[in-house]
């Protein structure tokens, strides 16, 4: 078993060999231009150490290791042209460095590239596992579209959303590596289980960096889904346990417009924590990341293997960008 | 062996039987709208009767014949969104009807719905030919979008970009059937030749049309590519052959606006005929359509599916819609 680093090596390094075809430039420049633009590759060595801790060769997963992180990178930039991102990690997004067409046509290439990629292994549960979970993925970014213009979202709804959005994936990166190395089903949907748990784990995370994170560490801008109204985990929340004079501050503030950007997420953050939704949400990523390791430990494998995959859940739940 | 229509009602019933999930509903309605568009279902036909022709059963071979209709389908969507269309088959386009997002996601579901349809058969052959396929099919439509903004392609460029953009699905469907009913490597690569060349007759009628077509039943307005300067086999060859005034007048017709539409199409059909272009595609149409049949010729197949694609290929490159 090798280190986390030393997989992101493996991934990074498989990632720079990938060759494109030269022409058209224009087709397969943005896509060199958006694997290039690094991240955190953490599905990808999901993969990989999934493959190695249930005593597979992680080069063995290697291209459907790449096939994922090829599709995330599709569904991204993809992603970024529905909601008119300009950057994405420090960059310009493919639609503003060219334009639209451009990442849209670019976009449908890496989806057939990775299923190619993931094709090139010769299994069909493989392949069946990809394309179920892209379907959910789409489902998820539609809902997360949809909940936009809706006035109210259930908690439930909510998570089922980042579950399909975001979770799923890491359970198919977990899940792929098991299969690969030939892991059994129980053990395979296990991991698959413990993906999606660290899944939600992550994403609530994601949305309690967004109001409570250090701008540096975190790397991006604070208070963008509370200047957005974006109906996080917390937002609706608040919205269910405000009664009274605070329901109405809390309502006041959502039809506040962004010019007054700063006032209003120190507003609604105050809201927040004295509705106590700070550690309600530390709470509910514990929860997950509970979950994610009691299926880790359901699973027999090395210690060495075991360690890295607790460690890396406690890390990515208790991660500061 | 059926006739084409009752291969068209195969088709037609199994996309009528299609289910989608009802949620989330804008998601998948707009895939029911656009499968459900019609249109002249020629890809999935061409599959059907390959396989039978090959000695296989028609169903055999409708999972993939579905998966090429679908795959075809979403390419319209997207297309349709990359070139701004407001209509498709007399109906509003989806990015029109809902918006831009609901056509990029709906889009990018129905190509992994149809690498679904594809991997039904579990044959890895198909779904190697099926990808390479669609790679080709988005380096087409980039290289169709690259010429817009250049002042000349040559002749070969244009026919190399109707090759990739349009006729490699045709061949990928004729293959598809052949390999679905097990014929060996040098038939299913024949029926691929034949189907590439139809496909190339196929398009350059489509542009011989656009000119000289009869508005009514060709089902769209005469002279669209010519009021766009859109670089098609007609003006590429004009651009090569005018000289003096000629030269003088088309370009003179290619730097007018729009607005006098009428006058420019009526203008530049008239300088098409003087330079005999009318029949220059038509002997080029002919010539793709001789050679389409000689590939026919060289598979061992029964009289009846023989003169069924004889038939269709002379239909198809002699219609008028």
């Amino acid at each position: 078993m090798l280190t986390f680093n030393q997989y992101l090596d493996m991934v990074n390094g498989a990632i720079a060999r990938l060759q494109y075809p030269e022409q058209p430039a224009r087709l397969y420049e943005p896509i060199a231009y958006t694997m290039d633009l690094g991240g955190k590759r953490l599905r990808p060595v999901l993969t990989l150490m999934a493959c190695e801790a249930m005593g597979g060769k992680a080069d063995d997963a290697l291209d459907a290791a790449l096939a994922i992180e090829m599709f995330h990178n599709f569904t991204l930039l993809h992603d970024d042209v529905m909601d008119r991102a300009d950057r994405r990690r420090g960059k310009p997004t493919v639609h503003c460095q060219w334009n639209d067409n451009v990442a849209i046509l670019s976009g449908d290439t890496m989806l057939t590239l990775a299923t190619q990629l993931m094709t090139r292994a010769r299994r069909f549960d493989l392949l069946d596992l990809f394309n179920r979970t892209a379907i959910e993925i789409y489902e998820g970014q539609q809902l997360d579209m949809d909940f936009e213009s809706r006035d109210t979202v259930a908690l439930d709804e909510y998570i089922e959303m980042i579950r399909l959005k975001t979770s799923v994936l890491l359970g198919c990166a977990c899940k792929t590596g098991a299969l690969a190395a030939g892991a059994g089903d129980d053990d395979a949907q296990a991991l698959y289980r413990m993906g999606v748990d660290l899944g939600l784990a992550f994403q609530l995370q994601d949305d309690w960096l967004d109001v409570w994170g250090d701008p540096v560490t975190f790397g991006k801008e604070i208070g963008g889904d509370i200047a957005n109204n974006k109906k996080t985990f917390l937002l609706i929340n608040a919205l269910n346990r405000a009664t009274g004079e605070q329901a109405t501050l809390l309502r006041q503030w959502l039809d506040t417009s962004s010019e007054r950007h700063d006032d209003k997420v120190k507003a609604v953050t105050a809201i927040y924590e004295q509705l106590g939704l700070k550690e309600l949400a530390q709470d509910e990523i514990a929860r997950y990341s509970r979950r994610a390791l009691q299926w880790l430990d359901s699973v027999k494998m090395g210690n060495d293997a075991h360690e890295a995959f607790a460690a890396l859940i406690n890390r990515l739940t208790r991660r500061d960008r």
